[in-house]
């Protein structure tokens, strides 16, 4: 359907135009206007009832009678009328072939109950006639190098603005006009445009396969509100990869976190956007933090592959303004990569050009400098193995000396290395040669520092086989409602270190666990033990255990009476040197999850966790170790103790095989804690729960 | 010396320009042609030995000369020579009577210790000779609604930008042009402008000081890479402050927290920036996060006071474009501001003027809106008690019917709620009408949360006398190199409740404190006492203090063989629900500084800690607790016991107290851990540096 659907969308034959208007004021007059201005080969048929002449072009009744006068092959519908007509239109199109239908009609999904309904119901008759649909409240589309505009979008108003390289999806209709006329006023161009809307049915990630056969797109960039269709976007992301076109989104939602599925400690700690955060790494789609980025890294991105080094990222930073300089600098530093400071075989070449620079992180060439000089120093950066970007930074000349302000930037070598320029004076111009050559140029320190954070964050999708060997063992059956022990007992089948314990029961709660255990009553109707009384810690010996195991569930008994008790577990006492959360849970847009983070009500309050895409193998369960911030503690900080990391990682890894049960029937799972020890590691309390059970278990 | 120095900076009758360039294409000759092209109605004197005549004005061979020739009055000298030459302009300028020199030329403190030499001298004749020093290293100064610029600053090749009400002043010169060409481009207009270089006389404090007695001036805006005149700077800001003219800082050096002053636990935690930072909130400065943020803020400030919330600010959002709405709103969260849900009351006066909300935090005016109607949801928003300010985010229309999409911006009503606009597109024109009107407009959604968030940070500088009741006792005479002992005993005379504890001595070490005891040797020779093995904790009772002590005592001796051993401190173990930490230091830039953290290695590696000016009084010690994240524990989080917090306040306004003592001879002071219970506080630990000594100690 791919293959049918790119001229469909961007270059049918004929155009028909449900809700055209004669009034060329109005927005639904635009696509006619647009159609034109573009100057679109095709036939445009407006259709409106009452007209039969619309803005110079012959208006039909209806579509079947537009149909019937130029003998089919109208190929793609563009809908303005109300969604009641928009369900009749589906109709229509099946009715005379038309194959896609785009839909800017609002009243469906977005309004609630009774518009989901009547949006299911245009998807089961567009599907029922082989009708794909774009939208409802879909914008439309744009090929700027096809010259062709199909949209309500009041941007094209204004000046044709210049092909380029970048196709976008957006989510938002009225954003994709905001990134094509930022772009436009500063020369950097787009390819395709499309906005979605609803995605009742053509979703993102079919948008981004279709980009990916596009000549003319070279980054695909994204804005989004939310992920619909996770695995075809991944599978998409993936071909883009492999296609050498990188993906980069801007998400809404950063603010969200910790909103959704706060129910347990993992959903506490790791919300939706989260999810999608661990989602955009996992198939190597780059996510940038400011709006700006989106319309600015492009360039930066083109022709480039993700890079993978083990040490903060090294930044050559040469300017001609201090101040300018080190606003970027002082940003780079916040996300985490460094300013170069020139070695002494740089240093030693840049005096063979006339350029003596001090031991900086800044190679200042304010002073007595030529543009031939610049470019001799920038090719020497760009060549020298001390750092992995170069950043040129120009002041004032960029302003009033266009061509001689970035002359040498544009004419440095083109390498594999990231270029980057940022501008600090007003300079629309300058930032026009810069984007006309390819070359990544920034308006602001911020935007600039997150593209360079973002290309050094940017991964190569991970590879499914890799971490997706699949299940050793048979998949254990599950209880419908698993408690501790069943849960405990089924993370050890997986390959997770558990606790020694036992299952006791009246009347003389046998066991054969060294002691000191700690006891826990086991009952299917008592979701909170401790809240009951049914814990007991540091039971030193028999005696005691004799003691107190009676007393405990007297207790129980007593605070909750209808509570059915089948026994207490018996776990042998553990100590280690951290005690670390790993969490599981099916998220609804991305699917499996696995969480690390330290444990205790800290860690919480600090939201200082990981997440990957469940599986993970044991490197990259070693690499989220590495990102949780309080496991410094166990990684050698300050002399203190070594957990043993490579058993929490192999944990991690065997604990993220949830992933792998044929159906993935785990809701959620969480170990909490796991005890680190110097010497291994071991799981001493977990939770359970199943999909479609609702129910949940807590100690 | 402020009343004098105003006309000579921004009016002088004349002008001389040592070192003026008959080139019209050197930076040297920019004075020149920019006073000129200004319109500057003084008289103009270009020294160069070599020429009579330089861009059509008679030149002079010297200073002296050109004195003699016109009969004196030359207000302000202004260099372009080398160092060398800007000494003997000094000379030159007292011997003819001129009170200040802006010094462009470099080779001063920026160089080393050369330079620094060099300068010091400078300032010495200076001083001496009673002439005034902008520079060295300045880019000198502009009046824009004066017609006056007396610059080697680039920017002004441009068209001559619109006078406005914010004055600047910045330690990057290139910075002061990169502003005003972004203003210009946007209709955001300033007053004086001054590039202060290396600040060797005239400093950023004096300069703010003649900003507040500027009638055209109305925000002063600061670019700075340090604070070298912090007393001075808090002064001027004040009476700013008394003159209802916001004070705003853009400061580098975020990512450089924590470098300096890496020493102790509390410079760890609060480095150079951080000490800044609670210097620029007790005077009421605004510090912004981005750059643009800067040249963006001003009209939202200008004519308004800081507000004191006591619950999270309420921003109301209203929009013609979802995703651009959607974009700002994300921000405001995550910076802690919400976005306004509409009360009953509201929702019923919007539908009186047509417009139906929904319970979003985003009042969308997209459909079936008239500039009328938006008009008067705007006014309604505005004098709503339902939110603090009102964001209106303008959507294509900004950029093809800028005096349609923003006339209900710009017709209304005034007030004191702040009022922002975000506008999604590439739309100058609409920003240059928005910044006429004074109304504060916004290019990205990240600078426009970023203002916002700093309308509702700032506070008031803080009332001196309020903290600063002075010492009621006599300031007990410190010991050169006070040990634990001695700390503690001082911290107590400051009223902190401190551990009962005894000094020890041989042969029989007898003590009063109550057992169970915690045992530290005590020894002048002993800075870190625990990897000395002269620390015992938990000694359950006399016999086993009698076993104990006299080993520990032997381990110390044969560690440290060479340490003289005064006795061992007796401290009753306490217990507690939280430790924590609060430290004093004496900050070179800003002085006394008073920290609170939560103990503990987690919360040094999150850097969780909150940081003020000292002294503190109960309340801003209340404020400081509640900014620690990890003091949520103490605060009731989740049921979690409360800790005293309000013995915690007064514990740490006490600690404070440190900053009253005379001459102020404490370096640095920590109580590591101060333990808080649910009843009361104690300090177990703690230690003491003063000034000079340079020496430290630490158990």
């Amino acid at each position: 359907m791919t293959i049918a659907l790119a001229p469909a969308l961007f270059a049918p034959r004929r155009v028909a135009l449900i809700g055209a208007s004669g009034d060329p004021a109005k927005n639904t007059a635009r696509p006619q206007r647009f159609l034109r201005k573009y100057g679109y080969g095709g036939e445009i048929l407006p259709i409106n009832p009452t007209r039969n002449e619309i803005l110079g072009e012959r208006a039909y009744p209806s579509l079947q009678a537009a149909h019937a006068a130029v003998g089919g092959g109208i190929e793609h519908v563009f809908v303005m009328a109300p969604a009641e007509a928009a369900l009749q239109a589906i109709e229509d199109c099946g009715a005379c072939d038309v194959p896609l239908v785009s839909i800017f009609s609002d009243g469906f999904a977005e309004t609630g109950p009774t518009g989901a309904a009547r949006q299911a119901q245009l998807v089961l008759r567009a599907r029922a006639l082989g009708v794909r649909v774009l939208g409802p409240n879909s914008m439309g589309v744009i090929d700027i190098p096809g010259r062709f505009a199909l949209t309500v979008n009041a941007v094209l108003e204004g000046e044709i603005p210049p092909p380029g390289s970048t196709g976008v999806i957006s989510q938002s209709g009225t954003m994709l006009g905001t990134l094509l006329s930022r772009g436009a006023a500063r020369g950097l161009g787009f390819s395709k445009l499309v906005s979605v809307g609803n995605e009742a049915d053509i979703g993102i990630g079919e948008l981004v396969d279709l980009l990916v056969d596009d000549p003319d797109t070279r980054v695909i960039a994204l804005f989004l509100e939310t992920v619909r269709d996770a695995a075809r976007l991944a599978g998409a992301a993936r071909r883009a990869h492999a296609a050498g076109k990188p993906v980069v989104v801007y998400k809404l939602g950063r603010s969200a976190l910790g909103e959704a599925m706060a129910r347990s400690h993992t959903g506490a700690m790791a919300g939706a956007d989260a999810a999608l955060d661990a989602f955009f790494r996992d198939c190597g789609i780059v996510r940038v933090e400011w709006l700006e980025t989106l319309i600015e890294i492009p360039p930066l991105l083109a022709r480039r592959a993700p890079l993978r080094l083990h040490r903060p990222p090294r930044v050559a930073v040469v300017t001609t303004t201090g101040g300018g300089a080190a606003s970027v600098v002082d940003r780079l530093g916040v996300l985490g990569m460094q300013a170069m400071l020139p070695s002494a075989a740089l240093k030693d070449e840049l005096a063979s050009h006339g350029v003596r620079v001090a031991d900086s992180p800044i190679v200042d060439l304010t002073m007595a400098s030529s543009a031939k000089r610049y470019g001799a120093v920038l090719a020497a950066l760009i060549a020298s193995p001390d750092c992995d970007a170069v950043l040129a930074v120009v002041g004032s000349s960029a302003q009033f000396h266009p061509d001689f302000a970035v002359q040498p930037i544009l004419s440095s070598p083109r390498s594999a290395k990231p270029l980057a320029a940022f501008l600090t004076p007003h300079a629309e111009r300058s930032l026009t040669l810069l984007a006309q050559q390819g070359i990544a140029a920034f308006r602001t320190p911020e935007a600039c520092a997150d593209a360079l954070a973002c290309f050094f964050r940017w991964r190569a999708p991970r590879d499914r086989d890799a971490g997706a060997t699949p299940m050793a063992m048979p998949a254990p059956t599950l209880k419908k409602t698993p408690d501790e022990a069943d849960a405990l007992a089924f993370f050890s089948s997986l390959g997770v270190p558990v606790v020694a314990s036992a299952t006791a029961v009246a009347p003389d709660f046998r066991h054969d666990i060294a002691y000191p255990v700690a006891v826990k009553v086991r009952s299917p109707d008592i979701a909170h033990k401790t809240e009951a009384g049914g814990v007991l810690l540091g039971v030193a010996n028999q005696a005691e255990f004799a003691l107190r195991v009676p007393a405990m569930l007297r207790a129980v008994a007593e605070a909750v009476p209808q509570a059915a008790i089948t026994g207490v577990l018996v776990q042998q006492m553990e100590k280690g040197l951290q005690e670390v959360i790993v969490g599981y849970r099916h998220d609804a847009m991305v699917g499996p999850v696995i969480m690390v983070g330290a444990g205790g009500t800290l860690a919480e309050i600090y939201q200082d966790y990981a997440l990957s895409i469940a599986p993970v193998n044991q490197d990259e369960a070693l690499e989220m170790i590495g990102q949780v911030k309080a496991l410094a503690l166990i990684r050698g900080y300050r002399g203190l103790p070594r957990g043993d990391v490579a058993a929490l990682a192999h944990a991690v890894a065997a604990f993220s095989r949830l992933a792998l049960l044929p159906g993935q029937p785990v809701a959620e799972a969480e170990i909490n804690p796991l005890i680190v020890k110097h010497d291994g590691v071991v799981a001493v309390d977990g939770v359970l729960v199943l999909r479609h059970t609702g129910q949940e278990h807590h100690t």
